[in-house]
């Protein structure tokens, strides 16, 4: 069974070592994880971003199923570019499995990155007015409940790990998964 | 054709008012406009927030398009819950519009939220090591190339509208396409 790694690791600075790291998670579970950046791309042409599209999109055709990092990045929430293939593979109808290495709720982690108050009208929002989601959920509900019906439920540590960009016991726990491990 | 109608939107403080204004718009085009906040949630339920997930989830099947709203929310990217829904359309073989109605490349507005460097092996890095994307692109090269090739470009203004949470005009842009009716 072939599973699409994706994740912000790849922004890492040793990210081919942590793409490595978890094919060999992966393999030692009877699994194959296809890593985007084991696509060739020659980084020095112009249209080089469209390349890396297509080779990621090919790789996810060719994948059985997602292992999606959604540990938030650069913000209160996961990166888009992970979402979107969370949702693509949802929508091609493959199983999907995903973790974030932040255990806390998305409300919180709002407050961490702005002011959150009650609105006249009762709700919750930022200093846009915009409504924060208020659900108890890791993140933005249409993911969470993605993943809920449509593959596993987002796994979480307990504890928010030291170094959670390379703490991969909750991405264990989704090979595991994925290769029908429970436990 | 029904198009479903993906954003941020959704969190304003006027949401049901600016969905009424897309659904007129898609209506003067001979599109109906499917919006999210009109599918009837009993917000006081325990299980509210999959409710509104599966409200949406069957909305999208049964539209034949999507059009989204990836102006940056809460962050230098576009809402990860109105990605999610991007790629799930595009999963499932539906043609694609969007529009940004901030014009500015990502990492300018990286730039804007927080301290953008060269590193030491020749990356743009945010203060984590983290890779800034760094393509001329708008947004992550996920959503934009996605556009591209299974729809239409992302549509910009040439200019930041004053209120970029109500100015329709690339959204008007974006029905027009969508009706078959390009410039």
């Amino acid at each position: 069974m072939k599973i699409y790694l994706a994740g912000p690791d790849v922004f890492l600075p040793d990210a081919l070592a942590i793409g490595q790291r978890k094919q060999d998670i992966c393999s030692r579970h009877g699994l194959t994880g296809l890593y985007p950046l084991d696509n060739a791309i020659d980084l020095a042409a112009r249209d080089c971003s469209l390349h890396i599209f297509k080779g990621n999109e090919a790789m996810m055709d060719a994948a059985d199923a997602i292992i999606a990092n959604l540990t938030p990045f650069r913000g209160p929430g996961a990166d888009p570019g992970t979402v979107y293939e969370l949702g693509y593979m949802i929508g091609r109808g493959k199983p999907c499995f995903a973790y974030s290495n932040d255990p806390s709720i998305y409300v919180e982690r709002v407050a961490r990155f702005t002011k959150v108050t009650a609105s006249s009208d009762n709700r919750l929002v930022d200093p846009d007015g915009l409504t924060v989601e208020d659900f108890g959920l890791s993140d933005n509900l249409m993911m969470i409940h993605a993943l809920d019906l449509h593959g596993r439920p987002l796994l979480l540590p307990r504890k928010r790990p030291d170094d959670i960009w390379h703490d991969l016991t909750a991405f264990e726990e989704c090979v595991r998964l994925a290769a029908g491990k429970p436990g």
